[in-house]
């Protein structure tokens, strides 16, 4: 392969605008090989062939993850970042960043297998419904069995009219509207069972509150008992993962849950990959269907989980309440998200209309009510707002720092007088991505380290308990932590090569640790962290803390005031306190006024699903929220820098750490 | 092809279950056979290969129109009503009502040609501008020029905020609403032209008149000038005709009109036809298609009419203001008509909800208004409520009798006190159907029959100066009035045998008139008219003349107390009131209470298009006119016997046609 070396720097045109020739590639693991012009992206080849070739950076040639084995046959490397000579040598290139040239035979490696089943999706939530939850004074849909009198020649009023006249003698719904499509049904549904007909009309108040927007939404032969369910969705669309409850509206209690990876992952770890990927050609639409698909295939798994209550049809579920960052809002309504992503950083909406299943393509009921709950900004979407609903953040009176480390790091500073937040770009680090062992959270992955301080020999815990593949989130969390407590590296994350141990060593990235050896490991691929991974994680971990500190100085509280430390996200769930504190991460508070909510997101949209008035206090969070732009601040960088050490420049900060390092 | 009438009376599943043996069909007008089951109908067949069969009354082979000649195969027909025994015996079949049982070479006569061009297309009427329009006033679309500020760190509200915020500023539009797809567009619209853009806004008044209902229409880069022209299209549906006029709502002025028959006709005559037809499998969506496509290339018609005023494209029309008989808007929209033909006689709806172009499938913007206006019931539907508003009659003080003859007969008697209405189910006799030699008012048609005294020679006049084809509608009153006035009819309608002519004879169908010899008629073709003609076109009066006595009883107006008398349709315009009288059509009265209005339906709708007080008052009208359902009614049958004369049993009600026939 050396000599195609040489022509890495041509650009793109010099061939590819002239050069039309069409060329065979075949992949190891799809049966059929495609033609493709010269000039093709194997990506793209790829894609066409079907072999899934994931693209964690959303392809921009970042994160070195989509390397092929090129067997045989040229190919151009645009660039080789994440590659070491030795793996260029071998053949092996960036399927994002390499271009066709010639017929060739690909090895695709074993993929990072997304499994089936998210850890989560495993232990349901216990979920209460609201106190004092009532389906009669709370619910914006209401189900109104009507029994009408049959037209004559004495009153041949239109099917509409008799049916609006029902509405407002019997139910006293004055200007409920229908679409075109239920006009075409409503005659037939009328004369099913001789003029009783049940009503579904969902009644919203119009955003400046003054009036009512009563839309039917569906219309069914006869009377149905009031107990009977009545079918509604809540659904938090992650970066990573997308969660979906299935709401008895009635009874408000949560009959089903289900969670899934978001489908756009192979396009893009972190929200600005995705956004990336989104803005090339077809990028968007394609996004919008893996989204849509994601979470087609939970409702249909939360349908079939729903015991003692009938069959359930995704057609059945009338209202879904929807709550993600605005990234992932802009995708899945197939909205531009360029603008999220660029200075000023501006989301082309916050607030969003009212949509039907129909028009956003989703599988619940054609006329089913779809609310996409208001974001604040850019980065601070309506998986905050919802989150701060379900934490009752904005009702105490206790200051209290809420955040959601997930892919990205959001946080809100405040109470029942006032709320400030930001998000801060943490990377995904702390998911396992842009470390060189990270993995995410399912089996496989080592969850928690500890390292003998004298021996720097390791023990770690794994998930499903089998051989070792990688490090999750909290694992490589627990890793620093000891890391830092037992001297391995220093408190500005150096590696210390003085220390009597195998373990640390210069490997093919430069200085690494090695947590757990290739005879331990599965594949007996040996699992280590670099320093370049440290500096990921110092980053990531610094971000954070500079994002609640700045947040706090600005609205003048001391971070030792803070009465209540609130965490949400699925990744809050499993990190360990004392070593999110060693390493700086978490402020140094008395552990009892942590709390892990877990989803914060799903349970503020399910508030939000059952409930107009709590509805119309996400509304209220976002219009109080005070967004405070970090790029724009200037104190942010200085707090940044300060936190890029362990766990931090200023000790005092951390009293806690600093008598346990007897500092 | 004799022995197949043996099986005539086999029901269709004797063979058609069991026998799914393929043959083969050839048609003399397409180049390729096409395959087809045993037992397939002979029209179903032509569809499939491509070969256009008329079927007038909707295939229920009731017209005889589709008359086809099988030159060799075994058919089966199910009826041959319509067809003489020597018909049946020269092979001729019904396509809707023969079905398939063998390979079959089949031979369509030349089908009636729908002209490209209806004669009426080729004059333009005359509009002017309503007195006194005012675009800032009166239109329901406002255009606006905003500058707005563009993003920035300390102003990072999301775009559709900052659109908001301008449209309330800088508008005062406060609750502007916006769909989905338009979301998706404005980003990037807002940055084209640096934050200058131009809104486009419906502002209609809520069904209750109490609130205002804004719908963002369009958003364009940079600002417009305000003479520029703001594109508008009022549409009348006709069951035969289709009338586009393009209207500049700036001005208010008609840049251009293009009419045509509806695509439907093929697939049934009269509005019952196609109700049937509709109510086939499959047979709504291709009715709503078949109209939809006609006004489709209607409106790419009158676009490229426009002169002087740039190009016009038909996604340049951002609202189109419809009106039309109840059943031809229910087809269009693929909302079920069958409720329209049985009693009680009720519509799925008369109130449309206010659509836009992407919901109705229409070629203008896709989200441009599309505004259907409101009937009063089956058979008075939006064609007369914009009739009533265009000629005024709701605002005169003279008693008015409004009636437009098309392929129905609606009649609208009243004032500015009062209005009741009624339709008559007058077939579709005038427009040349269910008559031998009837044919529409294109060119070939006689439309105008002069009847010497002494010799009952004729001599008439043929559109277009050719030879004659058939007969349109206003021959056919001609006729019929010449031949009462010369005694070739009694009062009864019977041929006066008698009479020293070779005229009238004995022919196939009966007792006869020739019209027109074979060496005087294209192809050699005898016009006649028979005496089931004769029948037909004395039930179509009768209808009519019954129609509007009961009306005036029923409101305790005597006939000779009406003001003035308005026709309306295109029909109208030909009609020779002297004749009409003659035959008893019309009412005695004297002709110049007589007004011939055109397209009333047409110009309402324009009205209504322009001006959000004319579109309040059709609402009005609709709810102000009283219908009187005729087929409940116990005087009508009467009226309807009695009228069945030529002119009618009471010659006390037409003085100046007992004067002239000196009796």
């Amino acid at each position: 392969m050396r000599e195609l070396d040489l022509v890495i720097c041509l650009p793109d045109c010099f061939f590819g605008c002239t050069d039309m020739t069409e060329y065979t590639v075949s992949f190891d693991i799809t049966p059929k090989p495609v033609q493709v012009p010269s000039g093709t992206l194997i990506s793209e080849a790829a894609r066409m062939a079907g072999a899934e070739i994931m693209q964690p950076c959303g392809g921009q040639g970042r994160c070195g993850r989509c390397a092929v084995l090129v067997e045989s046959g040229a190919v151009r490397r645009r660039s080789t970042l994440r590659l070491s000579p030795t793996d260029v040598e071998q053949g092996y290139a960036l399927a994002c960043q390499t271009v066709v040239e010639g017929d060739l035979r690909i090895a695709v490696p074993p993929q990072e297998k997304i499994e089936r089943r998210l850890t989560s999706d495993r232990t349901v939530a216990e979920v209460s419904v609201p106190a004092g939850y009532s389906y009669d004074q709370s619910q914006t849909l209401r189900r109104v069995n009507l029994t009408l009198l049959p037209p004559s020649m004495e009153d041949q009023s239109d099917d509409w009219s008799r049916l609006q006249k029902g509405l407002r003698q019997q139910a006293g719904l004055t200007s409920v509207k229908i679409s075109l499509q239920m006009l075409r049904k409503i005659g037939a549904i009328l004369r099913a069972d001789d003029w009783w007909v049940t009503a579904i009309v969902d009644v919203q108040d119009s955003p400046d509150g003054n009036r009512l927007e009563e839309w039917l939404v569906d219309l069914l032969p006869g009377h149905i008992p009031e107990t009977d369910p009545l079918w509604g969705a809540a659904i938090d669309i992650g970066t990573t993962t997308v969660t979906v409850w299935l709401v008895d509206l009635i009874s408000g209690k949560v009959a089903a849950q289900a969670s899934e990876y978001n489908g756009q992952i192979a396009r893009g770890e972190d929200v600005i990959s995705r956004i990336i990927y989104a803005s090339k050609n077809g990028g968007s639409e394609e996004m919008r269907e893996l989204v849509l698909g994601t979470i087609q295939e939970l409702i249909k798994t939360a349908c079939k989980r729903v015991k003692g209550m009938g069959q359930v049809q995704p057609e059945d579920i009338l209202k879904a309440t929807i709550a993600g960052n605005s990234t992932m809002l802009h995708l899945m309504l197939g909205i531009p998200a360029a603008s999220i992503r660029l200075a000023p950083f501006v989301t082309a909406v916050n607030h969003m209309p009212i949509l039907n299943g129909r028009t956003l393509g989703l599988n619940i009921h054609p006329e089913g009510i779809v609310d996409c709950l208001p974001g604040v900004a850019s980065y601070v979407g309506s998986d905050i707002t919802a989150g701060v609903l379900s934490s009752g953040l904005d009702n105490t009176s206790q200051i209290t720092l809420f955040m959601d480390v997930g892919t990205n790091g959001e946080i809100v500073l405040g109470s029942r007088e006032w709320l400030v937040t930001c998000a801060c770009s943490a990377g995904p680090a702390f998911e396992g991505a842009g470390v060189v062992s990270g993995m995410r959270a399912t089996n496989g992955a080592i969850e928690e380290v500890w390292i003998n301080g004298e021996t720097f020999e390791t023990t770690y815990r794994v998930i499903g308990g089998i051989k070792p593949r990688g490090i999750c989130g909290s694992g490589l969390i627990s890793l620093l932590a000891e890391m830092f407590m037992t001297g391995v590296v220093d408190k500005a994350g150096n590696l210390n090569t003085n220390l009597e141990t195998r373990r640390v060593r210069e490997g093919d990235h430069g200085l690494e640790y090695v947590v757990a050896w290739g005879e331990e490991a599965e594949n007996e691929r040996e699992i280590v962290i670099t320093h370049v991974d440290i500096d990921n994680l110092l980053r990531a971990k610094a971000a954070i803390y500079a994002g609640y500190s700045v947040l706090a100085d600005s609205v003048g509280v001391p971070m030792e005031l803070i009465e209540q430390m609130l965490i949400g996200g699925s990744f809050g769930k499993y990190i360990n306190i004392e070593k999110g504190i060693q390493i700086g991460l978490l402020p140094d508070l008395p552990w009892e006024r942590f709390q892990f909510l877990g989803n914060t997101s799903v349970k503020g949209a399910y508030y939000a699903l059952l409930d107009r008035d709590l509805r119309s206090q996400v509304r209220e969070i976002a219009s109080r929220m005070t967004y405070i732009e970090l790029s724009a601040d200037n104190t942010f960088y200085d707090a940044f820098m300060s936190a890029l050490f362990l766990p931090h420049t200023d000790l005092l900060r951390f009293p806690s750490v600093a008598a346990a390092v007897g500092r």
